[in-house]
């Protein structure tokens, strides 16, 4: 459980600095049935962003291969696809799908990699 | 409970119509702390759409004043707003923000008028 509300806090922060940044944020609807769905889609200047919140404190952070499949497949109608990873003490980091490494079961990226592309929340 | 389960179902109907049509849809997390949220989100070739879905047997639709405000506001960043009512046997009915009036207490729209401007999914 205190996995899942940090987690939820985490999302909810990134909701509050996309408004603040003037973002119209839309939070989506938990798990639905057969659906898969981004955490969160945030609108601005006809622009619309999708974004996989992830707050891990690990080496790496690695995703669901549907997860990747669904943020790579909205891309083509027009959304900007982000993972946005919470790392502990150092902050939002911004991960384009296509720079996850596809693994057997899932896809992953290293925190080094992440560190040294360092992609802040400030690109938005 | 009956009346929000129709409520449910006929915002699913529309999610349904729509992924059919091909858009990306995202269903938003129920009443948020602090946040008024459409219904749902679809996107499609760049385009993004927001739907606050009503399934009413009334002569008239109306809509607490936030709601309206709040779908005219984000038409500022792009998002094209349409209330979705679907009008038992009759089917859905897309309406525009601005085609409500004012009222004292909230906003309104007859069936009448809608039924005239017969504007259908299929503009979509």
């Amino acid at each position: 459980m205190q996995r899942y509300s940090k987690g939820a806090r985490a999302e909810r922060e990134l909701l509050d600095i996309l408004k603040e940044k003037g973002y119209v944020v839309v939070r989506a609807a938990g798990s639905g049935v057969n659906s898969i769905s981004p955490d969160l889609v945030a609108i601005k200047n006809n622009k619309v962003y999708a974004f996989e919140c992830k707050f891990w404190d690990r080496s790496n952070l690695s995703l669901e291969k549907d997860k990747i499949h669904y943020l790579k497949e909205i891309q083509k109608q027009g959304v900007i696809s982000f993972v946005a990873w919470k790392i502990p003490r150092l902050g939002w980091f911004l991960i384009e799908p296509k720079e996850f490494e596809e693994q057997k079961k899932n896809y992953s990226i290293s925190k080094k990699k992440v560190l040294e592309m360092n992609r802040s929340l400030d690109l938005l």
